[in-house]
């Protein structure tokens, strides 16, 4: 089970109504921040989440709706007692940025690991969490994220049993390790189940709609995507300012063969989403204008 | 008349129903900000009051609840096309803070002008108001700060007949400027009306409760000062923190003969302010537990 917080809707500048864009995905207990702009902290707490269980942040880019909220979030993590690391990832800057942000963030009473991106494309494990950093395309170095859960294959106890596998092994090869027994060795693809899908949400915003993304959000059970405009009248400023209309973001979430579509950073001048869904459901159906305080929970194919 | 408007009575961190403590002051157009905290774009927003328009940024010391929303308050008046400089006064190290804070709001469109304080009081004069900055008494160095709008005496149309003052000087001597007619010099005493009280508003969280306080707040109109404990079991918590009680800033408020106080910058421990009004409207009865979007507008006492 995968529990998706979406923090806001809103792109640019906080609104009264729209919060800026980040999310939170908690996975056992883990909790992956990504982005953190002025009131992120406070949608978290709006969702009745815990700061101290933020143990990375993924950062996009340091445009200011993205990243402002990050020393005070800190703090307020350091306020819930946290002492274990907090991981942060983003892209080339992301030292400068950080220490320069947290000038106001002095002695936390937790280590901050700063992991700065190098490549167009990084993959990173934190136990059975995967996360990959694809480059996006945006005005300054931007990245998305996608974050799979990958199931392993049920452990198959009929072929076990007519192996003649003792079963004092049987947790060994479940762990993906091979064993010898009586001289033979056996090997985890020999006591393999059916492939079983894991679960992915993949996340990219403030970029245009270039194919790479696609290719990366892939399957998604959840696709997060650029909803700056509305309006296909708008291409001139998505081209300009590097963002993406709805009807763009709906053909990469088609493309991508996602379950589902979430739109955000809107636009502050774009009043009322809800007026161009269409433009991106044509595309894709399943496309979901989301609420400021939108969730989730994606679950596994199969016990 | 001078408008003011509370952002939030928070203090250390954000809260969804409690905003960060700050304070917009707006006299003929000109806006002045005390402290800018996470959200306090948003909450001026809420208030229906311009970003375009903050012209002076008053910062009381750099603990992140009262400066982490700098950088993205300035980005969206860059977006409300501001052109004309912003002046920021605050505490010895502002130059470090802002620039670094500052990291993600590069090239904005205006000039801004920053006056590090480097006395324990300090004053500055813009065109009618009178700010004048004091030393706190904070864990960091802190002040507080008195907005003065002083008025002139009336012009007394009585002497300047008596005295056969030709009318074409009267403005002079109402701008403060002697003249010379038939070789006899008039200043502005000789036509001056009896004094007249103008408005003052002082703005001090953050401290212990020196004396000096009650001295830069004498006959303030309104006080604004800090509440971060209610209950006077918090005194332990106080001293060590370096923050005041209720009771405190409410004997800070009578020895200061302020017509009022607001109590705000309440810690997030303090759940219902209210209950411990009490505490300070024993010791002054003038003390108010304000809204998040308390307002008031302090008139003159004569035309």
């Amino acid at each position: 089970m995968l529990d998706i917080y979406l923090m806001g809707t809103g792109g640019t500048m906080p609104l009264p109504e729209r919060a800026l864009t980040a999310l939170l995905v908690k996975y056992k207990g883990k909790g992956i921040l990504i982005d953190c702009g002025e009131g992120t902290q406070t949608m978290i707490r709006k969702h009745g989440q815990s700061l101290y269980s933020i143990d990375i942040i993924l950062l996009t880019h340091f445009h200011a709706d993205h990243v402002s909220g990050l020393p005070g979030l800190l703090l307020s993590v350091a306020k819930a007692e946290r002492k274990k690391p907090v991981v942060i990832i983003g892209p080339k800057g992301l030292k400068t940025v950080v220490s320069s942000l947290c000038i106001i963030a002095p002695g936390l009473p937790f280590e901050v690991i700063l992991c700065e991106l190098t490549e167009r494309e990084q993959s990173f494990s934190f136990e059975d969490i995967r996360i990959t950093a694809f480059a996006a395309e945006h005005s300054v170095p931007c990245c998305g994220y996608s974050i799979n859960i990958d199931r392993k294959p049920r452990f198959d106890v009929h072929a076990a049993n007519a192996l003649g596998i003792d079963k004092k092994f049987w947790k060994t090869l479940q762990n993906g390790e091979s064993v010898i027994s009586n001289g033979i060795e056996y090997t985890p693809q020999m006591v393999s189940g059916k492939e079983r899908k894991g679960l992915k949400v993949t996340y990219c915003t403030d970029t245009r709609p270039i194919d790479s993304i696609a290719f990366y959000a892939k399957d998604s059970d959840l696709f997060i995507g650029e909803g700056m405009y509305g309006d296909n009248d708008k291409m001139q400023k998505a081209l300009e300012n590097k963002h993406s209309l709805f009807a763009e973001t709906a053909l990469l979430a088609k493309k991508a063969n996602a379950k589902k579509l979430w739109l955000t950073h809107f636009s502050p001048s774009l009043r009322e989403p809800e007026a161009y869904l269409s433009k991106a459901a044509d595309i894709f159906p399943e496309t979901i204008i989301p609420g400021e305080l939108e969730s989730i929970t994606l679950k596994f194919e199969e016990k």
